[in-house]
């Protein structure tokens, strides 16, 4: 993952004709932050340029129209995200390690990256096959990537063989997305108890005794 | 948690007028079908009837509307999860044990009544709040539960005294509830699998050393 590729991915659409400041990202913020609080479904193109202070129509400049913005609000989550994730797992040293740093990066996100968790979560669902395939395949990538360093760990020593790395690997990713049901930013927990719990519970678990 | 209870809490209000048969508990898993498949609010009562072949007119003999609709499922999903799951709390041995069969029968729920985990965890927040506040308050009673089992648990030398009773009930319920986002009936794996997943990524990470 380089910069090209966060530039390329959160790039507007080629029909922006927009000129003046680029209030591209702060679209894109906002959405996410409305899909959050009320639900694609509850929010519509209205909101978010009310929110922006825009007119309705402005947007159109770009985007064309409000599933187009989810795909572009669920890039830059992936963005953030699944991709940023991805390439812990790439690093060297044992795998029992390489989870630890995923487990912990990944806490992170979905504590400090809230309300674009909230569409990664939620929204997905809400776009047609053909568009949201772009998302499945990535998450697939990163699931299996998961599988592997499990698969990896067992071969180690560290983590229990009798797992199957499928099915911990779709416990531990169900687990650290479920943290975004209960996690907010304003309670007493630091982010950083809240990802010793999460090692513990996510990792310990598959530690050979 | 006895039949009284049960009866009590499911059946339907008092302003149900309809003779002939009761249709009452067919409506309720119909509407969590609904729920489930299309989301509360991409849901419709007219919706609900076409699939019990009914006229819509007719469901007013049962419900106001469709929040109380929800509020009844709701209930339904309340009495045979958490309610159930509840009791398994109360019995005597070691809060490791309890722990257990309560990750196991909690897993099991989520495996094997995915429509009516799916109200629970979804449809919630379409209540307004004074009509949410009976499955809050169940819910906030069931961690307790949870977490007072940790509490005592590590009191007994089972588990690991560095974790935080409540953060550690709050990620091991978040775990449970996540199952319901990748298990599916179909799937090859048994119940019987993914529930000994569960206790062993669930309270494996809690236990001493």
């Amino acid at each position: 993952m380089t910069a090209v590729v966060v530039q390329l991915k959160t790039a507007p659409p080629a029909t922006r004709r927009r000129s003046g400041p680029d209030r591209w990202p702060e679209i894109v913020t906002v959405a996410a932050e409305l899909f959050a609080e009320k639900g694609y479904e509850g929010t519509s193109l209205r909101d978010v340029a009310e929110r922006l202070g825009m007119l309705k129509g402005s947007l159109y400049h770009y985007i064309s129209g409000k599933s187009d913005l989810l795909v572009h609000v669920l890039r830059e989550a992936h963005e953030r995200g699944v991709n940023a994730l991805a390439a812990l797992a790439q690093e060297d040293g044992p795998a029992l390690l390489r989870l630890e740093a995923i487990v912990a990066a990944h806490a992170r996100y979905v504590c400090t990256e809230s309300v674009f968790t909230a569409s990664f979560i939620e929204a997905h669902r809400h776009l047609a096959p053909d568009r949201a395939q772009e998302f499945v395949t990535a998450e697939r990538s990163y699931r299996l990537l998961i599988e592997g360093l499990i698969a990896r760990g067992q071969a180690e020593g560290d983590l229990r063989p009798d797992l199957d790395p499928k099915v911990a690997a779709l416990c531990l990713l169900g687990f650290l997305n479920s943290l975004h049901g209960w996690v907010r930013p304003a309670r007493r927990l630091s982010i950083r108890r809240i990802c010793d719990h999460a090692i513990a519970m996510g990792i310990g678990g598959m530690r050979a005794q």
